[in-house]
């Protein structure tokens, strides 16, 4: 795809979006920065950036694939992908397979037991206001979305989480639970924007049960970035290595 | 009714509850404690249980007339109703018309918008969790309760703000929120249990606006008591007053 990148729209906590000379193109540039418990918690870890990338381009189109509607259109280079431009909708869709983290400390959910069906979550994607919960009442009386596209979330999530627990179940891989965020795109369809990478899914190693995702930051353990390497050298495919012309 | 009320079953914060010679039919005695912010701010307020029992009498029958499935056999005494023992299921049911209160700290609404249709919320009952916001995903993998006993609760739910609203109204009062606790009769059967009274809804006067409801003991400010007597004033009609001989 031949777009130029321009300048910066805006900059998160871990990526930058930058505009491109095709106004429905932007380019989603992975930082190496990594933040957990809602910012208090910061480092840079060199490479972080590089193989969340990769990894993300590598789900996108794994998703893409089954049909799934996302933002994503190509690797532009490591680090970096190119995606349709999307009006995103403030909502941090977590869907869970196995109880771990927030929700065993909040509710009485033992940690390691399984939901069928699979849990999902909706908090308010807001710094502002802590990231509260929320509910499909409150969702359509703030108007951050309407009953329609909560349906539809709902029903891409999880179509999502079957065609993802069954990916990485074929790369020896656990899902425990993951992250999305939505957004319409210049139709006014929902697509699935954002990243995908182990700073938004749990994922554990099926042989060992160790973590290799955030995780391991959130512990203030070492060890963070050669465990998304490890994540990445699972998922790609040697035709991915070899047309995305990238290291492991 | 001619049952014999016998041993303490257990005491709540306001309320205690006792067996009766029937196995089916606890009695339900006011007390004049009062509680807010999850038990931190504490008092005995004199009366206070007599004029919440002979509001949640007349509220029950109002319901039960509008055809609603509810707890109640009759006021026994003044501070003191006779139930149906039910199962009591661990969910606080919260509906909102008006925004007040917890919903205006936690998310971007505007004190006093209207919420139309009326706003559900539905807390875990658990002092010890802290009485966190749930979904229904969530109540369903904790087996608080059905598929179907949720969808019967909100609906029952919706019916009971319409017939309540309009109650209020016709005695000049506003009813910006109320809390509501549902179980299971000895059948299985969905039925409203617990209370309903100046504790457990916000109560405006209609007229001036300022609240009849705990909000004033929230607060810090005098007056709790005399603003639950007005509410009984304002909703008993005279043959509540002559056949419960109370005295208002
Ligand atoms: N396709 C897209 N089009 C436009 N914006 C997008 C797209 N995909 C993701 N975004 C937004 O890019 C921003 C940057 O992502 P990043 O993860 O760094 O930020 P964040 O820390 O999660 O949130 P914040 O923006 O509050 O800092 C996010 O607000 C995200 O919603
Ligand atoms: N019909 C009923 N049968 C059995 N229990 C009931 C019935 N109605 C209400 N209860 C229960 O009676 C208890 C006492 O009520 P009260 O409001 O004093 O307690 P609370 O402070 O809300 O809760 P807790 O029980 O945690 O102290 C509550 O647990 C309530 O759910
Ligand atoms: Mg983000
Ligand atoms: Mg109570």
């Amino acid at each position: 795809m031949n777009v130029k990148i321009k300048g910066l729209l805006y900059s998160g906590k871990a990526k930058d979006i930058l505009e491109t000379d095709d106004p429905e193109v932007v380019a989603i540039r992975f930082r190496d920065d990594i933040t957990a418990g809602d910012g208090e918690k910061k480092d840079t870890l060199e490479m972080k950036g590089y193989y969340n990338s990769l990894i993300s381009a590598k789900i996108f189109e794994v998703l893409e694939d089954a049909g799934v509607a996302t933002q994503y259109l190509e690797l532009h280079e490591p680090g970096c992908i190119l995606a349709r431009r999307l009006e995103m909708i403030p909502l941090e869709v977590i869907t869970r397979n196995i109880a771990a983290g927030s929700i065993v400390r909040r509710f009485p959910f033992r940690e390691g037991q399984e939901f069928r069906p699979p849990l999902i979550q909706i908090d308010y994607k807001s710094d502002e206001h802590g990231d509260p919960m929320l509910n499909d009442d409150i969702i359509l009386a703030l108007g951050l979305a309407t009953r329609e596209e909560l349906d539809e979330i709902r029903s891409i999530t999880l179509r999502i989480n079957d065609v993802l627990t069954e990916f990485f179940r074929s790369r020896s891989l656990v899902l425990p639970d993951f992250k999305l965020e939505f957004g319409r795109d210049s139709n006014g369809d929902i697509r699935l924007g954002d990243e995908i990478s182990p700073d938004t899914c749990r994922l554990w190693d099926m042989a060992t049960g160790e973590p290799l995702d955030k995780d391991i930051f959130r512990r203030g353990e070492s060890g963070v970035v050669s465990a998304y390497r490890r994540v990445a050298e699972m998922i790609l495919d040697p035709e991915d290595i070899e047309r995305w012309k990238v290291k492991l």
